[in-house]
C-alpha cells in the first residue's frame, strides 16, 4: 500500500476551459475505515463531460463540488480493508470515490464491480456510458428498424455505444464527429452507416446527403449549433434525446438557443432531457443487454486509457478539445498492486 | 341570395405585419355546384394565428396559400343548394371554405355543424380551438390534479379553453396575457388562479411569485422570450406543449432561440409539438367532453365577433396586436339571411 493518499481538490472554479491550476494536489494519509466503512484502493477513474458542470458554482442536477473538496468522480477499486460485513478484502467495487488513491466510505455507497470482460468495463460499457446510451436511446427515442438515427459526439463514450445499439435495432445510423480518423473509425470499426466531420464539412449539407430520408431519431451529446442544424432535418414525429450539450460547457457567456425550435411544432416532434440516475432501478436490465451484445460480438468496447492520477487534471480537457475517442479513463494503479 | 360572391384573394405575401393591401377583393358570380357538390353560404369565418404562416411562401405543415387564391379559412355556413344526397338545403355545415360569401365544394369536404349552444361554437369551443386545447393539454401534457399549469396567450381562443380544462382537472392555473383587463377576465370570469401581464410586469419575477411551486405543465402559444423565460421555471419532469409561437409569426428575421434549453436536460423535461389535424379520428371524443363541460357550466365560451367579411383583412391583426380576447370570428351574414 502506498503511504500517502494523493487527492486532487477543486482549488478554483474554471472560467471557460479547465486549467490544471483549477485543481490542487494534496498528499494526505491513507484514511482509516470507521465502523461500517470500507477502505477502497482506486484503480480506475472515469473522466466525464458532466464534471465540467460539477465544477461550476450553480446548482445543476447534483450539487456543485465545493472549493477545497476532493474532485468528484466515479471509480473502480479494490477493497483494502472492510468494516462492513458485505465486503471483503480483494473485492472489486465501484463508487463515486473521487480523484484520489484511497477512499473510506460506508459500504452501502459501493456497488459490486464486474470483472468480465474487464474492470474498466465498469466505467464504459457496463458503466454510466453504456447505461446512458441504452436508456437515452431506447427509452426516450424508441427507435424502429429502418429509421434513421443520428448521433452527435458519436466517437465519445456514450455516442459510440448509442450508434452500435441503434444498429443492433436495425436502424440506419449516422454519426457526427470532429476528425476524419474518428469518422473512419465509426464506419469501419463500429459499423455506422456513415459519419460526418462537423469541423471540415458543411454540417447541414453533409447531413442532408447522408440522411436522404431525414432524421427520425437524434441522440444529442453536443447541443449548440449542431442541435440547431439537426432541427432542420428532422422528420414527422422525430424524437430528440438531450443527453448533453458539450459544445456549450466551457462557454463563458450564455450561448444562443436553437433558432429552429419551431421545427418541433411543424413536425410534431419531441425533445426530451434525461438523467441516467433516474433509471437506477433498471440498471440491471441495461447491464444484462449490454453484456449480451458484447459477448455476441455485436457491441464493441471503446476505451481511451490515460496512465496516472497525476495526469487527470490535464487529461480531462481531452473530452472538450476533440482528442478523445471512446470512454476516457485514468488508470490510477495496477489491478494487482 | 346576394348576387355576387365577395372573395378575398391573397394578393402579396406579407412582410412582417399583415397589411390590408396584402389582400384583394374580387367580386365573382355565385358559383354553380357541380355533380356531387354543395353550394354553401358562409355565415361565420374563423380568424386564426396559423393564417399568418399560410400566407408565407415556405412550406409548413400545410401548403401555402398561392398568390391570387382565395384566402384559406374555416367557416360555418348554410347549404343553399345540394347535388350531394348527404346534404339538404338549410343544413348547417363547416369546412375550409375560405374568405368568401359562397363556396361550391364536394360534399365530402364538409362536416355537420352543431347548432347548440350556437353556430359560432363550431369555430370556438367545438371547433379547432377547443379541440386544440383538449388534445394539446390532455394528450401531450397529461396534467395531474394539484400540478401547476401555465398557459401563454391565455386570453386567446385556445389558451382560454386550456386554462379552464386544467381547472376542471384540478390543476392550479396561471395565465400569461398582455393587458390588465385580460388578466382580470381570466381570473374573475374564467376562474384562473392567477394571471401575469407580460407587457407591464417582469415576467420571470411575476411568474416566480405566481408559481411558487414551479411549473409542471406549460402550454405555449407564444414562443420566443416567453418560452425562454418559462424554461427557467419548470419543474422536474415538466411537460411543454408547443401549440404555437405567435410572438414570432410576424418576424422578418429569424428570432433567437431559447437559450435556457438546457433546462430540459437538468429537469428531465419534455417539449413536444403537435398539430390538431393529426387527432382527426378522435375529434368526437373532444367535442363530447367540451360540450358536457359547457353544459355543466364549467367551461365558458369566449368569442370576439367582428361584423362583415370586408373587415377580415383588418381584423386579422387583432390576433397579433393583443386587442383580441377569445375566439376571433367574422360574421359574414345573418344566420337567417
Amino acid at each position: 500500500m502506498s503511504e500517502i493518499n494523493r487527492q486532487y481538490l477543486l482549488k478554483q472554479r474554471p472560467v471557460g476551459r479547465i486549467k490544471e491550476s483549477d485543481f490542487e494536489r494534496k498528499d494526505s494519509p491513507v484514511p482509516e475505515p470507521g465502523e461500517g466503512e470500507v477502505l477502497v484502493r482506486n484503480l480506475y477513474l472515469s473522466l466525464d463531460p458532466a464534471m465540467r458542470g460539477w465544477m461550476n458554482e450553480g446548482k445543476s442536477y447534483v450539487p456543485p463540488v465545493q472549493l477545497g473538496e476532493v474532485m468528484r468522480g466515479l471509480t473502480v477499486g479494490r477493497v483494502v480493508r472492510s468494516r462492513d460485513d458485505s465486503f471483503s478484502e480483494g473485492d472489486f467495487v465501484t463508487g463515486i470515490l473521487g480523484w484520489q488513491d484511497y477512499a473510506a466510505v460506508p459500504g452501502k455507497q459501493l456497488g459490486r464491480a464486474v470483472t468480465e470482460p474487464s474492470l474498466t468495463a465498469n466505467l464504459s460499457l457496463m458503466g454510466i456510458a453504456g447505461r446512458t446510451a441504452y436508456f437515452g436511446l431506447l427509452d426516450i427515442c424508441d427507435p424502429k428498424a429502418g429509421e434513421t438515427v443520428l448521433v452527435s459526439g458519436a466517437a465519445g463514450s456514450v455516442g459510440s455505444i448509442v450508434g452500435q445499439i441503434a444498429r443492433i435495432k436495425g436502424c440506419r445510423v449516422i454519426g457526427i464527429a470532429g476528425t476524419d480518423a474518428k469518422c473512419a473509425w465509426l464506419v469501419d470499426e463500429l459499423g455506422f452507416d456513415g459519419a460526418v466531420n462537423y469541423k471540415t464539412e458543411d454540417l447541414y449539407k453533409a447531413l442532408r446527403a447522408k440522411c436522404p430520408d431525414g432524421v427520425d431519431v437524434f441522440f444529442d451529446n453536443v447541443g449548440g449549433e449542431t442541435l440547431d442544424t439537426v432541427l432542420r432535418l428532422i422528420n414527422l414525429r422525430a424524437r430528440i434525446s438531450i443527453c448533453g450539450a458539450i459544445s456549450t460547457y466551457n462557454a463563458t457567456e450564455m450561448p444562443p438557443g436553437p433558432q429552429n425550435i419551431r421545427s418541433l411544432l411543424v413536425n410534431r416532434a419531441r425533445m426530451e432531457g434525461f438523467i441516467i440516475f433516474d433509471y437506477a432501478d433498471r440498471f440491471a436490465e441495461a447491464d444484462a443487454a449490454l453484456a449480451d451484445w458484447h459477448k455476441d460480438g455485436r457491441l464493441k468496447i471503446a476505451e481511451d486509457i490515460v496512465d496516472g492520477l497525476d495526469e487527470a487534471p490535464r487529461a480531462i480537457n481531452r473530452l472538450f478539445d476533440g482528442t478523445n475517442t471512446g470512454k476516457l479513463i485514468v488508470r490510477i494503479a495496477d489491478e494487482a498492486g
